[in-house]
């Protein structure tokens, strides 16, 4: 059977070893959700860069520019970091340029993987059914919170080993720890969350309605994948070759 | 109210502000547990050092040598990194240099804190009252296997902080999941920590009675101390300025 482990913050995505794996990026507060929703609501591509400076230039380039620090989009940007700003069908078909606190320093926290797809509560039983029919081992990456573990992406890559574990092996400890906090929370995500410090940060920012839209599970079917940089709709093609 | 917060890794100690908190480094699986039972049992001091080589120098300078690596005592040493070794009364009113696979390393990872402390499931109580006593905000640090979040360790921190809830606010993520994991072992800690893969690895060493002893509650009172480098008894007096 396949292997299935958890990398709980990117300081730790070192100590992994990705290569031949598939890495599903997690940032459920709020860059995985949203990025999962701007592409099910048709953007053509999204990529991802560290720097707000970056995210200048490629607008500049013709890109549209989303950036967010701290929660708060940033100054001179009409997009940040809540799913709820790509709702709109103006931006279908359009390229993205996208820097937020966690989520992009995490993608590139991972070396060598084969695939790297990107998971949120939105797309639970997509990506399950995706890494089921890959059948290649899988590490899940949490964003977390400034390099700090969180709760709610270790919880998503416990729901993600639970829908998986017929299937998969879990492979070490933290694979098993995420799975303890998710079988404990019996489903209420909301409740068991409460204590996460980024919700409460979230909250104080008045954000309820990204919070309860990012904590809803199967939304959609979108699968986002980075391909050669930007991240794009999968193709599900399961012999794709990178 | 003081804070209690929990490093999962010393790969995670930078992230943390030690500087007038009490440091409470664990390594369950053994070296904490060790360190306690050798102090317990007249040990007069115990010098952590990283490598064996150094171990190998001291112990040309008069130390009782004591070196593990994998699990198993290094060759050329008569010590290791179990309980069981120190038990002998020989080894009382003299100088150990100790060297570990984790455990040496995670209290180098420790920087500014006001006082370090040595805690595991042996000790428990006797560290939770000390820190009640104390007053002062705690970190918590897990020495984890080869810098990844381990299970015991985690479980211990929120054991500790159950002892603690009702004197003590709870500061960021890895504090909660560290009791929401120990609140849903039950008390039953065995049966709990079965998955870990450290202990896998041990009860493949043969090791059941080592792990038997590690995970038994409040054996000892015995609270050992960092001070200027070397490991001693604690002097219980809350007032020590160092």
């Amino acid at each position: 059977m396949p292997l299935i482990s958890v990398c709980l913050s990117p300081q730790l995505a070192a100590l992994q070893d990705f290569k031949g794996k598939v890495a599903v990026v997690v940032d459920i507060l709020r860059a995985t959700t949203t990025i999962i929703t701007a592409l099910e609501y048709g953007v053509k591509s999204i990529l991802p860069v560290d720097s707000v400076e970056q995210c200048r230039d490629f607008q500049e380039k013709g890109y549209i520019g989303a950036a967010e620090r701290g929660g708060k989009i940033v100054e001179g940007f009409k997009l940040g970091n809540s799913p709820f700003d790509y709702l709109n069908p103006c931006y279908a078909g359009k390229k993205i340029v996208f820097t937020t606190t966690n989520g992009t320093k995490t993608i590139y926290s991972i070396k060598g993987a084969q695939r790297i797809v990107f998971g949120a509560f939105v797309n639970l039983q997509a990506i399950a059914d995706f890494l089921d029919i890959q059948g290649k081992d899988v590490v899940i990456v949490c964003a977390g919170w400034e390099d700090e573990v969180n709760l709610e992406d270790t919880m998503f890559a416990g729901a993600l080993i639970d829908k998986l574990e017929s299937s998969f092996n879990i492979e070490g400890d933290p694979g098993m720890l995420a799975h303890i906090l998710f079988l404990q929370s019996e489903g209420n995500l909301g409740v068991s969350l409460e204590g996460s410090s980024h919700l409460q940060r979230l909250m104080k920012l008045e954000l309820h309605k990204d919070i309860d839209f990012c904590l809803t599970l199967d939304k959609f079917t979108m699968i986002p994948e980075l391909i050669h940089g930007e991240i794009i709709a999968c193709t599900h093609d399961e012999n794709l070759d990178l």
